[in-house]
């Protein structure tokens, strides 16, 4: 039974995760950590955590927690699964929010996952806002998206598992349960190698544009619709991408190279009847979405 | 004064000029012209023109009327321009909406805007949709939009042209006078480039996943908003865009190619500081925007 849970990072998700708790009906207790006491602050008067604690302090309690949620950037993820696998065991479930999950599921399953040790299941909810903090954290903010576990191999499914999947089936997630490589090179290409190129891009026409006045007012008098949609993602600050571009390096290298090579192929093609070709191909890719 | 108007393609933006046209209280005459007799149809039962003729008809009455807009593709306008030239005199005010501009100008200011010669306008309104068609038209269709014009550089304006203008600020646009290398060069960065990177986005994520039912599932239930904007454009069908890549082929392809580079760069530094630098400049690039 789940009657007092830890957050370990309250800021957007961790915060949203501590509102959707108490919107979906929990009445334990919700704990709160993290490395900065006005992000905690703002937790605890948004709701989100009933009091905080610093990382000693929060270490110290950690074997009285059914769930910790590890929810800061995946190398602090990566650091509190260390120190906290000395400290719980198999009756806490731990989980976490990281946006990239192999480095994740391979600590996992080295350090917990067996006979005395804490239960850990990886997770990754896809949702966000451009801007992170406390102060944006929202109940609702889970309603309807997706969010991914990557559970590790051959290990049984916890009664406190089934009841923290319960949970997020409450926030309004849909879930599903995927390996852990997979789930890297499938969110290298539907979500970093789209952050990465819109960052490029923006960067690419900051560079070329932004010193000269009158080139910018052209540029923003005429860009439309087309530029601010591949260029939004540009808004995204480096502090929530280092971890991810430290920790799934070669698929969004792989997905980035990829790109350039068509892009060139594109470049080559402009006048020939290959153009159409990769015109028909994106408007099927499209048609299936639509 | 502008008594009768010959719109020469109805299809979306043709149609919605004539719409507007209406809406904003012209009382002249319209008709339409264009290589599809289904599609003025369409026009004429929408109320985007008074009646239609085959080309040889309209090309016979040109000459009777005070402007014609030229709205089909750039090829399609070059073809119209060549016709024209011999037929219309300086009482004809001619305009365009294409795409690109500066082959559409060096043929207006060889073949146009001299003495004995009918006055030609280059303009390209800024607006369109996803798909075209003269069903789609709508009077509202330039409201916020930008309308470019790329007048001949000498050419003092005459009162037809100033006419044209007011009509057009009427429908509710902005407009901005350019020189016609640089609105093609502008254009290639704000709208070319990102129509060009999200087919090839498109077209490669569908070369990568499209024939694995179990792949495709993946990816349409795990990519969110930052896929579905940056892929948006892929539906554009090849059909808008033969004529712009035709036309326009050497400023597209040196923003393909820079942007090639900078993904590359990106690629080599996604485990170094040189990656912040790139995110710090797309903040800057974002920041002007939002």
């Amino acid at each position: 039974m789940m009657r007092r849970v830890l957050i370990v990072g309250t800021g957007l998700i961790g915060g949203s995760i501590g509102l959707a708790l108490r919107a979906a009906g929990f009445e334990g207790e919700i704990i709160g950590t993290g490395p900065t006491v006005e992000t905690l602050k703002i937790a605890q008067e948004r709701g989100a955590i009933d009091r905080w604690r610093d990382r000693p302090g929060a270490e110290s309690m950690a074997s009285e927690c059914d769930v910790i949620v590890l929810a800061g950037p995946v190398l602090s993820i990566l650091d509190w699964m260390e120190k906290l696998s000395g400290i719980c065991d198999e009756r806490t479930l731990i989980t976490d929010v990281g946006s990239t999950k192999l480095q994740i599921s391979e600590m996992a399953a080295k350090l917990y996952n067996q006979p005395g040790k804490a239960r850990f299941l990886p997770g990754h909810p896809m949702a966000g806002k451009e801007s992170g903090g406390a102060a944006l954290a929202e109940a609702a903010l889970f309603e309807r998206a997706m969010w991914l576990f990557t559970p590790t191999a051959g290990a049984t499914q916890t009664a406190l598992e089934g009841e923290w999947r319960e949970w997020v089936a409450k926030f309004g997630a849909r879930m599903m349960d995927l390996d852990p490589a997979r789930h890297d090179e499938i969110c290298a290409w539907v979500s970093h190698l789209p952050q990465m190129l819109s960052t490029a891009l923006a960067a690419l026409l900051e560079e070329t544009f932004g010193s000269d006045p009158r080139s910018r007012d052209e540029i923003a008098a005429i860009g439309g619709r087309a530029l601010r949609e591949t260029t939004r993602l540009g808004a995204s600050p480096y502090s929530m991408w280092r971890d991810i571009a430290l920790s799934n390096t070669e698929p969004i290298a792989a997905t980035l190279h990829a790109l350039e090579q068509r892009l060139a192929h594109v470049r080559e093609n402009l006048r020939t009847p290959e153009l159409k070709e990769e015109f028909r191909l994106a408007n099927e890719f499209r048609a299936r979405r639509d």
